[in-house]
């Protein structure tokens, strides 16, 4: 089945409308649109997934309720202000970005999805934001994905948006999604936010699953600095307006589905580590022959996460020690003298010894742009692959502080 | 009890001594020692604790052996390589450092404690290295410690030491260690070494149990950048030449004993995190009221090793934002809206808000050198407390390679 890759983000799926507005909700005063707004004048249903921390913010747990209602219409998402570490009041001002959104469109409060990217630990200018977006309904178009991909941006240099058709059953069915960057993006925006839409028939239930399914090979794959955010979050919404066969389970169609979605969120996933503020390296570290699933990802993260393997890399300094060193306090099962490590496929560690490889072709390896690591521990058939980068001198200044 | 401090170092104790060789391991000619040999003439108890890293150092392999030996008399240490990673034949090279100082000092192979720092994957150059240590039995001395102490080093910039004098049943006491920096020192060096004596009368097991308690308190709670080398090594040796009524479980004087050995093992850690090369800040991390001692641990380690909260703290920016974020994502029980956190003293978030402390508070706190962060998860009785560092754009560059 062919994935055509198509132009309109989150409004090539026939029905959806998007649009943006200025409200001035930043501590500088960026002159940018920081409100976005995406609607389905059709009913759908919704799918989401959102940040495991322990420390939700506000939109996040208004969301997270709302995701329950059976005819979820629209998304309102601010840059600029995460409302997070905000108490009562921070619940209450989601409720008031829902309820504003809700009467601007005539919905009803719990068919909105909220979110915020920003500033922890400061109020939102609600009242602002009420009479901004009240005025929003008249900005939403069918080619507004562009603009609602550009509010939700904090420091990403580029919106990031993708968009796919394929056929389900003779008829054409689109899948589109844009995404705001992950990752000490910005100081005090380190946010990941994903909205996807299709007009896919399918319902709810398998929707969530194919979400689910596809965020676990997508943004819990991607690694910049191991900080995860209050407010991270994906939303996705299908209207059924592609009018084809109801997507089931276990059926080769609902697997073109998932290879679709898979794609979208797989390269809005890469989109997000390459626009990483100070990033100059993507790296993927495949491990193989990991003794269970769990130990494969654990190697793999071990070493996207060591801060002595993300400064060699920065370097161009190939230095498999670090990687060695990295695998072995993972707690994982490992035997040192099984493990072979690789470059682009170049063996650089062979039985947890050099391999004779001489440096001056790794060094060639690790100066790119893009390199593969790939572990193989030779103890099992599990493996896992995390994308991440490498950690640079503008990673700190871009970090430390105003 | 008053524990007085003394000069001396290792060779404080009575009985020890010590002292260095230059051989030329390093690749780039650093003129200066590069091995450390420790020494009693008289029997002695032996304790110690190696990195818990999977990927194990030959030395570490064999000094875990040795250790069990009852009747351990020296310590031959070489810093330049870490002979990690080097299959059997480093397993071998290892052998013959221990049999090369058995042979020069006329003791059994098995009496030897052998320890390794520097770069991984390069095999010894042995011979060299044999020939070197046959010729330092006449270099050691009743003075040799700060030698010693400067022949393990790698990029620590000042060797470091501490001794204490106690009375243990109307009898003087003394401990004496030295030490050698812990992460990111160096490219490749990355090895926290720790070598402690005393005169005390203890037996084996005492000894071991003194020692494990100390270092779960000092270099165990030490992070600067959460990567853990492949040859850690503390090993302690007790001769009993302070003739003390010899120590028992659960006596005052065990009390004493290990509380000079604490104060030393802190001193140490401390030492190491100050010295850690990029670092401009050393920063306490307490986490009080948590669910259990684990949790307090996991808490501490989530703030202390964040990135982000790191290069917060490199720019003065107090960015409390991040570390309820990094308690939020450690996974310990915890209630947002339960979390105070305070910079030395000074309340910045209340129940998981803005406290309304004025920033420029919070920003001259962070400006200073050594600062605490004090977070409260008001959950339960359970403490715990780690030591870490700032991240800088000099920790970058002086781990990005040659």
């Amino acid at each position: 089945m062919s994935h055509t890759e198509i132009p309109g983000g989150i409004t090539a799926p026939l029905g959806f409308i998007a649009g943006s507005a200025y409200c001035g909700i930043k501590a500088t005063n960026a002159d940018r649109p920081d409100i976005a707004l995406i609607y389905s004048p059709q009913p759908t249903v919704a799918a989401g997934t959102f940040t495991t921390n322990k420390v939700k913010a506000a939109p996040v747990r208004i969301s997270a309720i709302n995701l329950r209602s059976p005819d979820v219409r629209a998304i309102i998402a601010n840059a600029g202000n995460a409302n997070a570490c905000t108490g009562i009041g921070g619940i209450e001002n989601a409720k008031r970005m829902t309820r504003a959104a809700a009467a601007a469109l005539g919905l009803k409060d719990k068919q909105v999805m909220v979110c915020s990217t920003g500033r922890i630990g400061v109020p939102l200018p609600i009242e602002k934001m009420e009479a901004t977006i009240a005025t929003m309904p008249g900005r939403l178009n069918r080619e507004g994905s562009q603009a609602a991909a550009e509010a939700i941006m904090t420091s990403d240099t580029f919106a990031k948006s993708v968009a796919l058709e394929i056929e389900i059953g003779g008829h054409k069915v689109r899948l589109g999604g844009i995404a705001k960057g992950a990752g000490m993006i910005d100081p005090n925006m380190a946010t990941m936010l994903c909205f996807l839409t299709t007009d896919a028939v399918i319902d709810k239930q398998l929707l969530q699953q194919a979400l689910s399914v596809s965020v676990e090979q997508s943004f819990n794959r991607i690694t910049i600095d191991g900080d995860m955010s209050t407010n991270d979050t994906v939303i996705m919404l299908a209207n059924g307006l592609a009018g084809n066969p109801p997507l089931r389970s276990s059926t080769p169609e609902l697997e073109d589905f998932q290879r679709a979605l898979d794609r979208i969120t797989r390269n809005l996933a890469r989109l997000i580590v390459e626009d990483g503020e100070g990033v100059t390296k993507f790296v993927e570290v495949h491990v193989n022959g990991a003794a269970s699933f769990s130990d494969g990802r654990r190697a793999a993260e071990s070493v996207a996460k060591s801060t002595l393997t993300k400064c060699a890399w920065f370097g161009g300094d190939p230095n498999w020690g670090r990687i060695m060193d990295a695998i072995g306090y993972s707690g994982v099962k490992m035997r040192e003298e099984l493990v072979d490590i690789y470059y682009d496929g170049v063996i650089a560690v062979k039985g947890g010894m050099a391999s004779g490889t001489p440096i001056q072709k790794l060094q060639e390896i690790v100066a790119s742009k893009r390199f593969t690591i790939t572990i193989d521990l030779h103890l099992g058939a599990a493996e896992y692959t995390v994308y991440t980068t490498d950690l640079s001198t503008d990673y700190v200044k871009l970090n430390m502080g105003e």
